[in-house]
């Protein structure tokens, strides 16, 4: 059965009847808008576009997969502000062959990654497409702090990452190597874990800039440079690089500490601290806020890396 | 000058310096996330995609009409929950080769629109796409007001709408044959404009049911009637068919009425209201609310009409 022969109001009523509504929803799926909870009286929101080919492959990840990461990475830009998701909106675009079993698929994974964090997909739009794409929103409570934005280093904090760098990479690598299959790299590349808790623990913790890692550590910490008018100095020895890593890049003739500065898709979320902050091992320091501009990592530029999405 | 040339982070500099932020804006386009004032403890949100080719063609629209055209029918849909629209974020997908001069009119387009209602264009995302897409999130805020969903239709209640009806489905009309250049009905096509004012008036007025007519009159009553476990009966009579629609169709040989009836995409909002709600000239009675289920012309159904869009 494909989302041609269901058609489209028959598919919207399918998923939306699929969808687990939280506390904080107060009108779901089905009407022109939805309506959510914002106790703080402020919301956080962020948006972001998935295309097939671009941005994921089917024959790389499944619709769950794909759900994961959609949501995933929306749900990390509002932990990136110190703030707690609490609901999603899902564009998606579907060429007519699209089996719906699918696109059942697609709203697991987002429900389930949703679900990790207390937020529900509250509402969407669905329409024919060629290949498929997501529009993602996330809105995000703040819970009274204020938000952490990327322009707040200053000279003496330290920096500091929460979760993975460098496994997704690794495992887009290995796919296109011809890996297949699951293991702990391709799964990380498929399915990101972003540390939402850290979020706002991070902003409880008086973070002074934070951002999650989705275009690779050096660029996007280039950000917070940029921003706050600082340079970061990176210490590559600070890298606990991950036995996994080390094999991979063994076997492809990689750099594994390439992969941890400039791979995106993780969606660690790098922070700065002021000096002295007491930071849970969850944290890994790597680096300091300098008097500068700029990002080095040993007193060096790095080089060049990251995605820019119009560069080939 | 292309968006190719120019990169994807110089334009979304560029774009994010351009945009106004209006006064509920805590923190606009340029971090992981927006931040945007909810005073009502609330918001209401909606999100739709338009993918060129099936929802704009850019031979027949400018970048601004896009952009005027996407903001309103997610404005529209806010509205429609009786609710005052506060941010809009944009998801835009562009081919490596489109003008940056084309972008630029988008976002005056859609800063154009939001201007109307107050709201302000507070974030999104860029990406490279074959063909351009945009998927847009509205927000909202209802003001202490109860939302109206299409949910609340009792016998009894009149059946009014608020701005044009198949004004946009007459453009295209005109468009399809051939016409080019500007006139009131391809223009309507082009601009929707939705009576936005209307939606936190109807709500103010004790709308028990409302919705933004994009589907088509017949259609989009007809989840008023569903979900409502109501009928709905129209009078042909009671709808005034303006001269430039019965020009139009003398022209092409078609119908004023069923553009009137099944034309998407003019946004107007229809409700309906407790029989004897005092009603401005603005709101057009056509009919009344019954015992029964769907949607009837004068005691008869219709036919079919709207879009369904999986369907050919």
């Amino acid at each position: 059965m494909t989302v041609g022969d269901f058609g489209e109001f028959s598919l919207v009523t399918r998923i939306a009847r699929r969808l687990p509504q939280g506390d904080g929803v107060l009108l779901g799926p089905g009407d022109d808008a939805a309506l959510v909870s914002a106790p703080d009286g402020r919301v956080v929101l962020s948006t972001d576009l998935l295309l097939e080919g671009r941005h994921f492959r089917r024959d790389w990840s499944s619709g769950q997969d794909i759900g994961r990461k959609a949501a995933a990475q929306n749900l990390a830009d509002i932990a990136a502000m110190g703030a707690r998701p609490t609901a999603l909106l899902v564009g998606l675009g579907l060429p007519p062959g699209t089996a719906v079993a699918w696109v059942d698929e697609l709203f697991d994974g987002l429900c389930e990654e949703c679900a990790l964090v207390g937020a529900s997909v509250v509402g969407g739009d669905i329409s024919r497409s060629e290949a498929v794409l997501l529009g993602v929103t996330a809105l995000g409570d703040l819970g009274g702090r204020a938000p952490v934005t990327r322009a707040g280093a200053r000279p003496s904090d330290v920096v500091a990452v929460a979760g993975r760098l460098g496994h997704a990479a690794a495992g887009l690598a290995l796919l296109s190597a011809g890996a297949r299959g699951s293991g702990p790299l391709v799964d990380a590349h498929r399915r990101p874990r972003p540390p939402y808790a850290m979020g706002p623990r991070a902003a409880e913790l008086g973070a002074t800039a934070m951002l999650d890692v989705s275009d690779g550590l050096l660029q996007d910490l280039g950000h917070v440079a940029d921003a706050g008018g600082v340079r970061i100095e990176l210490d590559s020895a600070a890298f606990a690089v991950p036995e996994e890593l080390r094999q991979a890049a063994a076997e492809l003739d990689a750099d594994p500490l390439a992969w941890m500065l400039t791979g995106g898709d993780d969606h660690a979320l790098a922070a700065t601290f002021p000096a002295g902050t007491g930071l849970s091992g969850q944290w890994q320091v790597i680096g300091t806020v300098t008097e500068g501009q700029g990002v080095l990592v040993d007193g060096r530029e790095f080089g060049k890396g990251g995605w820019d999405h119009f560069a080939e």
